[in-house]
């Protein structure tokens, strides 16, 4: 296999932007990285592109198509994927294996979303396709609900705080405040999240991350051809995916997905979590985020709570976790969201990452989770990229 | 790259099947693939699953994994690709290029859509979402529009009738009623073809594919692997896709994205059209088969019409086309259509087609596209398969 190089990076602002369409958004990010990446339209050899709420807007089908001809890219195999709101890793995944595989040479990742401008029933109602719809969506199963009963388990078993777990979204929305492309860029106080409105017990609004619409795009290419362009390569060190086994005896205060993911990332790139320079990671809600720090092995079983009181996670911290902000402050366009991560981490990578930069980092995980039934998730992924 | 083979094959009929669901008939058509197969669900190391229309049923996500858990294959990473009318032939080109670069030793590539159900507006909604919905969906595109336009042209621009274009509803309905698994078992003539009820002038309602139900699954490995389980192989010879370019001036009685394919197709194979034992085209409606027969150089440009009315794609003649039924009779559930082309060619190639067998075959082609805008279809695929 060959080595691969994430050569271009851009994306959209995060947001509501009910005035944009699908097309917009795609063309604005398609145009940030082709021109990040130095490259031109007609390099591009194929695209992947993560998309789960087309449907909404009208446009159910060639999504990726759609946007890339507004850039000059067409005649090329363009491939929309879905699985939930793991799709934009799965689209790098794609594209990662074709150009390691020798397949294609240049390529690109995408993800796109539009989730606000629709009545709110009708989204959510979307969302809860993301589970097992016969089975448990028409039960009125939702995310919320889920979340709301793994933070109270890992409250009973592991003696997890409120107020730790509202750590997490202080950290993040004042991360969020650095970034500009993040959906808020306002901090909250502990205070603040314990007593915002409740949305699903324990969880209160500042738990939950938002509705949002926005795209990101990378372009991957071979070590050998981004020499032409760069002498600062961002190299993927790992790119490892799982599905759940849904199991009736499953633990919900950890994701075996996500657990399986992690080892085999951390093999494919002969490094453990220690390694790690910063990640993003896929907080849906602040319990997610305390439950990754514990399945990715940055602290022990349990101790997802210590880790965020102590600070440990923010960007001047041990392991910073959501230097972007993450879902809770930078939004989840939920088809984006996979590759907006990889845009954060080549930012973080190449040092430009500006206020919120971290310092001198070696290595960046991207994590992200996808879709929910029967007490598993349906996807977790995990990709390791190097300087 | 590895030589991969379709060691599997399996599909529920196809048909309106309102009263089952997509994890009903994904359970039964992946079932029989693995028993096919020969193998066991702990052996499929990764998963592709072709659907557009999930949402809907509610199922917006997840489709694969919800469908899989059935029959025991779990954790492993499923994901679920769209393009259109051809999704799953691009599922099947994720898998192919999975297993031939070495990432995956064996893996599903499947298909499955469930159209009725649903008032026939919703499912028509759905299905303008294939055009590109902002600018030409808003305005009344519909596919039978779209080919009703073809047709007039190929007419208007090489004389073909519309006797000649009914000798492919003829054929492919006699073809049809060969095929347990087609949805139309009956045979129709020219005259019912041409004075049948009328869709888009001058298409009436025989020279249009119906709205169905169905799943079909293939299992690919190795060459090497597939040594263990059989000594009668079919190879992948050839997978190749493309997109639209969209110009203004093109012509629309034939598809670029086609012709480019097939010739990719043709030189991964080192072969040309007249090579070709059977062909599985996109013959949506009766007007597209004609197209096919010219873009895939089975006749000159124009001659369409009379490589059907000489017969010479009957299942005796010289290339036969839609041996199963095509579209047009063994209906169109439109995100497997892909992978039972597949799964036809592998019966076939077999010597196991029954009483529609075509004589002696060697080379197998299959045909998809998927989408329409600006005068282009948004995706081709063409697949070669050998024994």
């Amino acid at each position: 296999m060959r080595d691969v190089v994430v050569l271009g990076a851009g994306m959209t602002i995060f947001g509501k932007q009910p005035d944009r369409s699908i097309r917009e958004m795609g063309e604005e990010a398609a145009f940030l990285a082709l021109r990040d990446a130095g490259v031109k339209p007609g390099d591009i050899q194929a695209a992947w592109c993560g998309n789960v709420l087309g449907s909404l807007s009208g446009q159910q089908a060639a999504v990726g198509q759609t946007i890339l001809e507004q850039v000059g890219v067409t005649g090329i195999p363009v491939l929309r994927v879905e699985n939930a709101c793991a799709s934009a890793s799965f689209a790098f995944k794609e594209a990662y294996m074709a150009v390691s595989s020798g397949y294609y040479d240049m390529v690109i990742a995408m993800g796109v979303e539009k989730m606000s401008g629709y009545d709110t029933a009708t989204t959510l109602r979307a969302m809860a396709g993301t589970s097992d719809f016969d089975m448990e969506g028409v039960l009125g199963i939702t995310f919320p609900g889920v979340f709301g009963m793994i933070t109270r388990r890992h409250m009973h078993k592991y003696g997890t705080t409120m107020e730790q777990i509202a750590h997490v979204a202080v950290k993040n929305r004042s991360n969020g405040s650095l970034n500009p492309k993040s959906q808020f860029q306002g901090k909250v106080s502990i205070n603040e999240v314990l007593h915002s409105r409740m949305v699903s017990s324990p969880l209160t609004l500042y738990n939950c991350c938002p509705i949002s619409d926005g795209c990101a795009v990378v372009i991957l290419t071979t070590d050998k051809v981004a020499k032409r362009y760069t002498s600062d390569p961002i190299t993927v060190a790992a790119s490892a995916q799982t599905s759940g086994t849904y199991q009736h005896d499953l633990d919900i205060t950890e994701f075996q997905p996500t657990i399986r993911a992690a080892q085999q990332a951390y093999d494919q790139a002969g490094i453990g979590p220690e390694d790690v320079s910063l990640a993003e990671v896929h907080d849906c809600f602040t319990i997610a985020e305390i439950m990754h720090y514990e399945d990715l092995g940055f602290c022990k079983k349990g101790d997802g709570g210590i880790l965020a009181e102590n600070g440990d996670t923010q960007i001047s911290g041990r392991i910073p976790v959501n230097s972007s902000g993450g879902l809770l402050s930078k939004g989840h366009p939920i088809g984006a969201t996979g590759v907006a991560q990889i845009v954060e981490l080549v930012e973080q990578l190449r040092g430009r990452a500006g206020a919120r930069q971290v310092q001198n980092p070696r290595i960046g995980l991207a994590h992200c989770l996808g879709a929910f039934r029967h007490a598993d998730v349906c996807s977790a992924s995990v990709t390791l990229l190097k300087k």
